[in-house]
């Protein structure tokens, strides 16, 4: 049975002095093998991936693998603690409004006097060494960025916040070669976030839907881990060395929000084994897995149809749907401009759609003001 | 065709300037019979009502009847528009916390100061009076106190917003012989409030489950709008006549809120349209019902199931489902004393039904501390 | 020096498995006296009285007293803990609604199913008994009702958040002799809530503002507190014999709520020493006290000025204030009326006086809907 | 007297169908001059800025000036009445946690398809053309950019709520020479925000504190309405022509939210005044302004003081006071690590300041978890 340890950071101390902990759960095969980092709930209401985590857990422990693997569930203890009426306030800090998964840093992008690291300089003294050798000094040199970058940061005092939280997970994923970040839609389909290089490998995890986005930053956890690598191929083929960025990241988005399924996370976790299967992490065949033909868009093809007006919204079509152009794919109600009988019908409207598309996801709310989230919607899908 | 008309009243001044409004939709027969109340969304999440108040409006403008009838869908526009998150926050007042169906006045228990009314003094005017005159002067004196209490809350300057709020529709539904309050739970089967004295007429709802609760006041609509009525009969019977309470209202739970759906609506106003059939409001077949023989429990038997401990929970029995005593009715996760191979077994825990009962409504969470509600169920249920 | 320790209750186990606790600070003289039990904090933004703790500390570690005392800064993590934006979102359970102060137990009320308690029998009991006799058995009886209630509400599953929290406050506070609960207000002024029946020793205090409420229960921790020895005297008063209550129990308020002042709180700490050396806790004269004569007014003259529109208020009159009927105590400023030159001037409007009365507290926003709190001020005062 | 007119535009409809408004109010003076747009209340809790426009509009009909003049106090209605407890949730969306300051557009960096305007093509066209005419024609511009590009947003269905309401207010900022953002800081002085080019009239506000902001965009009113214009000056460079930039935009803050104050805001309009004299908007002769000479600094030199823990802190300078590297600026309250004598002291830290600065702003609550905002402050200041 392969060994299972737990490492706790204290994250934030709370005003009247209790903490709230980040828990890294860690299984290490012993062998050579890719570092894997798997982390579960950066926003407050996306559960499911800790059950996933559970589920991995349960099989990591009993199966052989190589390399090593880290599990970080609830790892953003701020937000899932956080309630307004029985819902968790789940995308955002409550103090700052900041998205919990738009505050990661763009290591490259940083100035030298931020970071103490210099891309161009790293990869001229490195020109000669193997592709293994560089793989493992660059994995040092982001250890030794986070650690530059946090002391910029507590400059005045303390760092901020979200910065530290965000940097926190950074730092514990810097020695990885593949980092998976769980989240969930609000009422949600699942599917998967992919960097375009990524795709081949993609294919592996047989989640239905895949959001091909380009290999830029925005924010997110899957691009602050893999935008480094990319930056690093970038520059060996400026200095003119092809270098291969056999680096990972995704996020893989669970289904729906607020919600948990022991069932569905034994499937969920099989998809994720298949893809460490496809990556080299062990050598046992998974069973039981979606029977589906992926289909992907590109970012561009990611839609959201917004409230033209407020109302009550039924939604016509489900999470995972396919809908055609001209389908009524939302009803709503209300009665501001009904003052009699004549005008009554004016209480009911539809929404039609623009184009052809599936249904990703839509609003956890039936009331909704104008302007306000409806769907998002995949649009020129393609299987691939 | 009957005519339908909207009568406006502002409710709240933002402090902006803008108004929330409360709109009242207003069909009268012409002919003699009960005047009915119906009004939806108090509470802000709670939005399937006014898609049952579209259905009615709907027959209502097609179809005869007697009396009048009155309907008020987004009722509580303060509570409607309030959002953290993508949810609506919609129990209780976000300044005052004040729980929006706990604040009504319990007239009867006024003092006379206050009231403007005496209980005994009424009766003892009216001890010859025939019953249908003391119905439609008691709904006079109804409607006079709410003015009256509404001259003793501004005392200072304006009412508070919560007494306001609840005080105004008290008194709209002042002259009604029927007030239905539609509500939702959060995640819901469908039932109904009954007061003890009413629940021969409660069954002809056709709504799976009744809680029957007994003729005290404890803050809410329903109870607000019977207990008048009730103490009239009491004060009568005190001073040696017989009154027939012909009075009803209820709390009408339409299933889950955050959601609506205009097919069960359809459903749901047929029960609605039965239960007024009973009531002779109309002399219409009712077609479409649900196939049910209604159970109830008393209010004594309406349990809450609160978590032990913090943790994401999975609901094993969905609303409407029967259990049975020794039933793993949840399960929950939480990896807090997981610290190596061995105790990893902690990580999921079960929560086992003390007796046998039917789930209500559970958290709209999965995400849950310790204290927090998990079911709301039903246990000695009876069939009627 | 007196021998500080502290014991520490597990409160609550958030979702993701971390704990908040409450953490008592107790010192014993080792002579008989009373047991004081100080409590700060229970609505969230309530801050001043974790600091006058403090210094309390400070003082009692020093000096010679008599008796026990206990104190429990932070007592309520759930509330301080919660953020909106960079306010504490103080006097509500976020989940609930339910105002923190207001949902402790009044144990004499509830049925002996309930609380394993009769009082009837107990005063029966204990007709010969000594007073100190009665005072220690009872003590024991509340203690008792704690664990038994406890029980009650964990009939299902776990006790409700809510229940449990005040429950456990109740429990620390049921050997002590004297309850310090320490508040604050919105923007307010130093004052006290005293029961009528301890207004003599209420004047120790030196605050200058004094409510004297009746000896009735509204579910705040001064009332649970004094309810049982108030029903105590009157049952023995009821079975012949008379029996001195000499339990006393205040809600202190210090101020504004959100800030702390390290230079007041000696002051504040002070205003509670001389409290206690009148009750026999120490001898120590205590030096610098407010040169303050208190005023009174009774709860029936605690006035709510609400505001009659929405708009952006200025309080022309400050915490602690005297104004006169006439005065303008606020202006506003809204736009909605404004069209032209003409009516500009109905941008502006003002909230008169309609009595006498010294301001304790205002709103702490000066952007307002109408219905909504503008001033809480005290009437009829009388020097005592 | 000028002519005041309103213009009412309809920004948003709730769920239940009531509508929020926003409402200009215009003087024009029929006379050639700079046209001038100030805005108040973007961000909810800050308010003065409304009071501060009521005291312009009185100046302004009374008073010779050129030009026209457009107000716009309650700017964002969704903000102003968002409430959680008696505060205003001010800063962002409560929906997406989007600052409402944020998210204007930076339209020179739309691509054409976005925009339907191309900057290089727009200078090549004039060159040749007089200053007058070009800022013309590139007002014109502005406007068709906002239409262009509300299209794009709306192309599924409406726009999104955080994206129109800033497009909205660009759009009518379009005509403007000089746009004024009034905002205020939590607990705060009076300063402003100035970009380097317009630090010559900056100094004619006569506000204490201004912060040099680079001609960069960050999503801010200030920015969005200033970077148009600066590329425009960049591109005629390009081209070889020197192009002066006249168009000037300042974020003012004026004190601290959730306060007005009618006296505050004569003083705050005089120094607004004084500035549009300097600007050639009116030729009056400004009496009362704040005695000072103005103090800079640049944004690199804006910094803020995180909490290192979590606890209560009092904050020992004010905003507007100056402290010296060494200082003590901060006491902290946290019993955690107290557990007996010896350890009551960690009860309270200090923090330290670690150069010499002004207080900007502090946190508005002294309830503070680690790593979220102590104070802001400046340093480096130099007399300007």
């Amino acid at each position: 049975m392969n060994k299972l340890e737990r490492i706790n950071h204290p994250l934030k101390q709370l005003p009247n002095g209790d903490w709230l902990w980040v828990n890294i759960f860690r299984l290490s095969s012993g062998l050579t093998g890719p570092n894997v980092h798997i982390q579960a709930n950066v926003h407050g209401a996306e559960l499911q991936g800790n059950v996933v985590i559970y589920e991995l857990i349960n099989w990591f422990k009993a199966n052989p693998f190589k390399g090593s693997i880290s599990f970080i569930p609830f790892a953003n203890p701020s937000a899932v603690n956080q309630k307004t009426g029985m819902y968790t306030q789940g995308r955002y800090n409550p103090v700052t409004g900041n998205n919990w998964n738009r505050n990661y840093i763009d290591f490259m992008s940083l100035d030298e006097k931020k970071s103490g690291f210099s891309l161009k300089n790293f990869v001229k003294e490195n020109l000669e060494s193997s592709e293994e050798d560089v793989r493992k000094k660059f994995k040092l040199e982001l250890f030794n960025i986070c650690d530059h970058y946090q002391n910029y940061l507590e400059q005045r005092s303390a760092a901020p916040e979200d910065g530290h939280f965000n940097l926190l997970l950074q730092k514990i994923a810097s020695p990885s070669d593949i980092v998976l970040d769980l989240h969930t839609g609000p009422i949600a389909t699942r599917y998967l976030y992919s960097a375009d290089y990524q795709m081949e490998s993609a294919v592996h995890f047989k989640i239905p839907y895949v959001l091909e986005i380009p290999s830029e930053f925005d924010g997110a956890m899957d691009e602050a881990s893999f935008m480094p690598w990319v930056e690093l191929s970038r520059e060996f083929k400026k200095q003119g060395r092809d270098f291969l960025n056999k680096f990972e990241a995704y996020t893989v988005e669970l289904g729906s929000e607020e919600r948990i399924s022991f069932n569905e996370a034994k499937l969920d976790a099989n998809c994720l084994l298949n893809y460490l299967k496809h990556k080299g992490v062990h050598d046992v065949e998974i069973g039981e897995l979606p029977i589906t033909s992926s289909k992907k868009s590109l970012l561009k093809d990611y839609k959201t149809y917004y409230a033209a007006k407020g109302g009550l919204y039924e939604f016509c079509f489900a999470p995972g749907e396919v809908f055609k152009k001209g389908d009524v794919i939302a009803k709503s109600l209300n009665f501001k401009t009904v003052i009699d009988n004549e005008s009554f019908s004016n209480a009911v409207s539809e929404v039609i759609a623009k184009e052809d598309g599936v249904v990703i996801n839509h609003n956890t709310s039936a009331s909704i003001a104008s302007g306000q989230t409806l769907y998002q919607v995949m649009e020129n899908l393609q299987t691939f």
